[in-house]
């Protein structure tokens, strides 16, 4: 009944294995059999850009998405052009990485302010100034709706709808939209928006819901199976939907960091299979 | 150009002065000049349900809502009917406590479950076996989205948009919804499902959202104007649907809890003159 995802698609996003640099971080992917790795940019910094393009090529691994771009709602205009500035070079770095895919944590409320209009539609400018470079450099920007949890200090595109919503605003080959389960499995329109997403949709991320919320709850993400989320159903609307790229699994959780990275890694692997394999759903954990 | 609510419209929610019994809390209100009360229905017990509505009605307070009723997604069949006697009851006790609105808090997911889908179903189930009692009361059952990050362990119910598509799926003098801006400040169509509610909403809640959330994100709301959310805007939306009853502030807060009543209650008065009162916006504290 369910064909499942292979583990030629999975991606081992860095932030689940935030204490390793990049070198590290590859060495760990290709000892446990994982194909692909998403990328962050101050990782790839610490490295040196072609150092860290030349070490995940040498390595034979994909790199399914560069995190991140975005924070593009600054009150002041100076504030706003540096974001742009640095969202350019994040397009350019992509590129260099060899990722088709900047994903983009937008921006929450400008300090003091309250107007999340005006802040969506700061999004929108920097998004419309941002496609040109994309284009040219063949990188989608990956909105990714936040959780509403988020909403006032990390991103202000709080479902999947209304990312979709801004993506349609532009050329296809230049802006997508992020699936990541954590921030959107509470949605009961997720199977229409995921459908609706369709062909924009650039990046499939995963991780678990689990309860209680931690004090810092950037850091409530768990395994595959630790939680409630229902994986099956929405890795199958985005199947329907038509995405068959890598699926990244990204894990903010300060026990999970503290780990050691091959037990990480051996977790990432096996709940994978179990939770979106091929005949998954029989043999979950949990 | 803000016509603004007055005070006249202005209910304290109990749960605000949580450390409040339901006569301590009556005689605050009095003392404040404040025309209408929100009741739990522990407090309610506490005091006697007879005993409780004589002591509102000899204060001359409007009750403005009871709270609550809900927690349907019971898995067990014996579970599921012990809920809906209660709900029974609850809808029963509104009645006599003099209040239109029983604001349901629906359920999250059955511990282990992971089917959003049958923990709603559960909810329209039990919706629809409460109606007549709701219809022969005259009470109208108030569904409250809400916030996703509560979707796990608290409601399923997630945003306005899904509360109004199961309120519409029954009789208008029976079931409607509650608008409360803590849980849907962040909905990018809030405006649109406010409109769409229109005269189904049956309870206005206001209180803020404060930054960073507490270790218990349960009590991280904060007095109007403390947060970031544009109270001017929803309560236009909300007046423009027709909405024109009570406005309960309700804050679960443990500081506030701490706080002295009299002086909770004298901020509650203040901040809704100045943040939802006619002329708001020029003079907002924040």
């Amino acid at each position: 009944m369910n064909g499942g995802i292979g583990l030629d698609r999975l991606s081992l996003n860095q932030a689940t294995v935030k204490r390793l640099g990049l070198r590290d971080a590859v060495a760990l992917c290709v000892r446990h059999d994982i194909p692909a790795i998403g990328l962050w940019r101050d990782r790839v910094a610490e490295a040196g850009l072609a150092d860290a393009a030349a070490a995940v090529r040498a390595a034979g691994l994909r790199v399914s998405s560069l995190c991140r771009g975005g924070f593009f709602t600054v009150a002041d205009p100076d504030g706003r052009r540096a974001a742009l500035a640095d969202n350019l070079a994040a397009v350019e770095e992509a590129a260099e990485l060899g990722t088709g895919t900047l994903v983009l944590v937008c921006g929450g409320l400008p300090p003091g302010q309250r107007d999340l209009g005006l802040a969506r539609r700061m999004i929108e400018d920097a998004i419309a100034a941002l496609v040109p470079a994309a284009l040219r450099c063949g990188v989608r920007l990956g909105i990714e709706a936040l959780h509403p949890m988020f909403c006032a200090d990390r991103c202000v595109i709080s479902s999947l709808g209304e990312a979709v919503d801004l993506a349609l605003l532009f050329p296809a080959d230049a802006v997508g939209v992020v699936v990541d389960t954590y921030h959107i499995w509470w949605d009961a329109r997720l199977a229409d928006e995921i459908a609706r997403a369709g062909r924009r949709i650039v990046s499939f991320q995963v991780c678990d819901w689990v309860l209680p919320l931690p004090a810092d709850t950037l850091l409530g993400r768990g395994h595959l199976g630790d939680g409630c989320i229902d994986f099956g159903a929405i890795a199958a609307a985005v199947a329907a939907a038509g995405y068959s790229g890598d699926v990244e699994v990204e894990i903010f959780n300060e026990q999970v960091w503290d780990a050691p990275a091959d037990q990480t890694a051996a977790t990432v692997r096996e709940r994978f299979a179990q939770v979106l394999g091929a005949g998954a759903g029989r043999r979950r954990p949990g």
